[in-house]
């Protein structure tokens, strides 16, 4: 019941992890330990890639521009995570860094910018987002980094969907079943899943009349209100995490390590 | 299957609505339609006032800082929103904003600030939330706006906490059960409810420690990643609103009005 933690810093690295090998910091993350966290060499580090677990490390060196760790003792083993993949349109920037970095936080495996008749924002910037996305893992604990895919129009993405997927697609019009009831008739083949939120207009006609040819979608109400881009997505992955994916597992106790 | 809206504008007015009503407008207000969606004499506006339902209203009158509508038919009649009060932390503008606005959306009934041992931000800005507020409810269709009251100490809060409503706090750290277990164990008793989430460094021993003894509280866990305080209470109120709330209703239709 005590919030204190073992270690005060959490970073992504994509250097392998094991005991005694040594790991070098990026200039970013010499700044961050050196001048905002303020500390110095033998102070404590959790060190994650995504493949070997996380480790507990400890500043060797650190300067201005650079430094390095020894990598000591695994925290915790790499987990399996939920394999969810959210389908949304680009939104204006502020809102999409914020459903980026909720995506993250809310354990989306891969994120798939999707391109429709109404999208209006074309382009994502592909650097702040993978720096968006690796502060969010660090923050927020988790093992993984999510994948983040060029843009691609909706179409095209649907046409070659991996088979055995499940997508949901929350639709603000027309018939749709409520969220939860389709988390409960779909637990025997939730092992995969993927979300599609639309942009602000919502989708076309002609959008919506192709997702109704294709078996793997089903519709998913989000109740009577109409939400923003961003509220939906943050909204249908927190159903799905909550009934089908990892929410029954608690966080790391980091009291025992 | 269509999002085509017979209205383009909607607002939220503090005046009785009824046929053949006259309704001025803010100064704000008239900004809007004239410079901003460029409507003059005639146009179709919706307005609610959280009492009367939703009307068809249409502008009178209309100059820079002043107007009138006349109220013509009901397009909705008023109905009973979810009872369901959102306890916070404030936490920084940015966020607080996103969350008051998200909260609007997802269909808070009251809005209630705390104040914690961590909580860093103690004051509020009425008038800023109350346009937020206001803002939101127009976008998102809501027929009422929530409440937001003064902050208030936590466990003054909860010395005078409602017999009968429920109170699920969100709790990173110690026993908690996962939230949709929770809400499926709690059907009975959900008329009333309330959502209590924390600062970002979370609540103190002595809090926590307090809320044990409270019987109409129950630990909720939203999983093995740490939320940010918004985003805890985004999914919070989502997971008790497709439960138990209002999400099994669909979005108006505005084809047939």
């Amino acid at each position: 019941m005590t919030v204190t933690t073992g270690v005060r810093a959490r970073l992504y690295v994509d250097q392998a992890l094991d005991a005694g090998r040594s790991v070098d910091l990026s200039a970013n993350q010499s700044h961050y330990l050196k001048h905002v966290l303020r500390l110095g060499p033998g102070a404590e580090v959790a060190l994650f890639n995504g493949k070997d677990g996380e480790w507990r490390a400890r500043i060797e060196t650190i300067r201005r521009n650079a430094g390095s760790l020894g990598v000591e003792t695994q925290i915790r083993p790499q987990i399996t995570e939920p394999d969810l993949w959210l389908l949304f349109a680009p939104i204006k920037r502020a809102r999409l860094d914020m459903l980026v970095q909720k995506a993250v936080e809310l354990g989306v495996s891969r994120l798939v910018p999707v391109l429709t008749e109404r999208t209006e924002v074309k382009r994502l910037n592909a650097d702040r987002h993978r720096s968006n996305l690796i502060e969010a893992a660090e923050q927020c604990e988790r093992m993984t980094l999510p994948e983040i895919v060029e843009p691609r129009p909706i179409l095209d993405v649907l046409s070659d969907f991996p088979t055995g997927r499940r997508l949901l697609v929350c639709a603000e019009r027309g018939h749709a079943a409520p969220i939860n009831q389709i988390l409960e008739d779909d637990t025997g083949e939730a092992d995969r899943c993927a979300i599609l939120c639309g942009p602000e207009g919502g989708f076309a006609e002609t959008e919506l009349d192709a997702f109704q040819k294709l078996s793997f979608i089903r519709f998913v109400s989000l109740g009577p209100r109409i939400l923003r881009a961003e509220t939906a997505a943050i909204s249908a992955v927190t159903c799905w995490q909550a009934a089908l994916g990892d929410w029954r597992r608690r966080p790391p106790d980091r009291d025992s390590t």
